[in-house]
């Protein structure tokens, strides 16, 4: 997918809307993928991102150790990736290979960006004082890619037990927030 | 609106998908609602919620020395009030008269439910270790109520700057995830 350099002061515009995303890991030379909800924007810019991670995740111990990853950010039309990304560990099997996700090499960090996903963000850990009881990472944007042809990106929101909500028309209203 | 209690493991599932909330407190008798869109589940059951609430903003206070809030899903009908409520502060505005919103009785919280909203959550703050650096609470929804009518509640999603997305349809993967 073609990508361009997203100013960090734009990332929360694709992460605030609550998208399901792909965050990937690389430690000791083994890339890995999870499937996440449960992030927030924390601040604008520099951009911080809070997300749960789970202890029982694969990914938990190479965040954990390597304080790096990328979070990217899929559309519906690989919805199926996602969801299959979220039913086995990395323990086992090799994400990238079993659902056909193409790893590409970020700018900044050793965690792969994911050529389907039109849009990708290195981050590294900022802060892990809420690890050890929420298993809640602090992450800070580093860099930010965005596929520019897609304009209103049909990204998927997850209700729970595999029940996808697909992005729907969007309105502009008059606002003074950010 | 009809309400119906909402088992609290479900609670997850309406704010996973990362919809646009309002948020209520009240200090010395006096209500106030303030939008938001930065938030993200931490615990299923019991259900903890982490969100950002600026210190800049009039809720922050009340939020603080009251130990209690509502969060209430909107959706797409009253899409205008949220926006609104965004754009002013209760320091000024009393904004359930200006944007004609109808304050409800909580059953465990202070906080006024907002009958127009398809959910409330009464929340109570659980740790304010992450208030002075993020201005990050971590609330426990203690009783969640929802409408029993709103199958497919149209949420708004916001994308920045007045821009938002309405959640669009539905579809159900084969999932093992929660």
């Amino acid at each position: 997918m073609a990508r361009r350099n997203l100013p960090l002061a734009e990332v929360y515009r694709h992460l605030e809307p609550g998208p399901v995303v792909l965050l990937t890991t690389s430690q000791r030379g083994k890339p890995n993928v999870m499937t996440m909800s449960w992030h927030t924007m924390m601040e604008f810019e520099p951009p911080l991102v809070g997300c749960v991670v789970s202890g029982r995740d694969f990914s938990f111990a190479a965040l954990k150790a390597t304080k790096e990853c990328v979070i990217a950010i899929p559309t519906v039309e690989i919805a199926r990736k996602v969801i299959g990304c979220g039913n086995c560990s990395g323990r086992e099997v090799d994400k990238f290979a079993r659902f056909g996700l193409t790893p590409g090499t970020a700018a900044q960090v050793q965690a792969p960006l994911i050529e389907e996903c039109y849009a990708n963000f290195e981050c590294r850990v900022a802060d892990t004082k809420m690890v050890a009881k929420y298993n809640f990472f602090v992450l800070e944007v580093l860099k930010a890619w965005i596929d520019p042809a897609q304009k209103n990106p049909k990204t998927i929101h997850h209700r729970g037990k595999g029940v996808m909500m697909v992005a729907g028309e969007t309105m502009k209203l008059a606002s003074k927030m950010k």
